[in-house]
């Protein structure tokens, strides 16, 4: 609870929510020795998904940041469920996987991604610094404006 | 030959496929440590793509969780492949990624994927609870409908 | 620098690149034990984006071939900094993901994706053989044509 990590999350104003439990037969992460894997979030809010659209399109670059530090966030919920409530367990963010809905002209997909690293930053510090790979969707689950899912290393 | 998961493909009347061999440059899997990363699998029945085109286009959405099912099929080929024949071997289904080919306009990818979820449990059980990502993409290898890639952890 | 992998390189007459270093708060790669993985790579040469577009459009097949095999030499280029220098450290290719930019109707993605495939084991070998997922994507960071990333096991 006293947690450095936790810490940040409270200097940045961020409550985690209660991770959504997926509603069919997967789960929202996996732990193999010390690797956890995490599922593809999308950017739900109290139980709706809060951007949706296409980056570019009804949903501007802003918008798309904001959905994709979201999507952090409700990785961040996962992963603490998975560490049994102790963020400092984390001992990397080993890759993001970034996913932007968006149409065949847009190109500022990193810097949509970008809501999503620069959070992991401010919250993890050093150990955020991520392998990262970003592309464009035609449409994501829920019609998600974008979707990040997540490999950590924990202790 | 008489293992549990084959016992399981058994009730279930499924027949391995022989598993599909690249025709390039890359191979079906690969192992490393206890983490077997199998590649990208489509629809392909008796040497053909089974179900061509856009989920929610020409494609229904019953046909693209059948689709979604035959991958899952052809990933499990290679993983008995992996295995040395026994899958038995296979401690966790750990990740499930699913490509759904799928205009813009489309939001239930995860209905889809669930015919690749569904049948991991109908085959391995508890074990076959996977973190998964799903996304739509706008076009797959030979105009395939949908493609799923696995990670399994092994014994 | 008298390594086997260096050699190949030199053979095939490829300089590595100075590995681009991303702008912002993501890095190129993450080691986790003998897991190594590099951060989505886009066809950069000499610090611009040497192709962009479509592939089956304004980008033809050859060219996306090309496309592919320069994101490689890109993924190379990291592997290489991952190693400290020494890519003999290589002991196989474990995973790459292809992403080609392409519109709803086309259907060569596996054809593109060799261009990567065949260079990594004319540079590689047999440890080169590696899993793999090819999907279309409809637009991708800065408009490359095609994105690679990687997963590689080091000694």
């Amino acid at each position: 609870m006293a947690g450095i990590i936790e810490g940040n999350l409270a200097k940045l104003g961020i409550t985690l929510p209660v991770p959504a439990a997926p509603v069919a037969n997967y789960i929202a992460y996996n732990i193999v020795g010390n690797l956890l894997v995490v599922s593809g979030q999308i950017p739900f809010v109290d139980g709706k998904v809060a951007f949706t659209g296409k980056v570019g399109g009804a949903v501007s670059i802003e918008q798309g940041q904001e959905a994709a530090r979201v999507c952090f966030i409700n990785l961040v919920a996962q992963v603490k469920a998975a560490c049994g409530g102790d963020l400092d367990r984390v001992k990397r963010v080993v890759r993001l996987g970034g996913f932007i809905a968006a149409g065949p002209d847009f190109t500022q997909h990193a810097v949509v991604m970008n809501g999503a690293s620069d959070l992991a930053v401010a919250v993890f510090g050093e150990a955020a610094r991520h392998a990262r790979s970003t592309i464009g969707v035609p449409s994501l689950p829920a019609d998600a404006a974008v979707e990040v899912e997540g490999m950590f290393e924990i202790a």
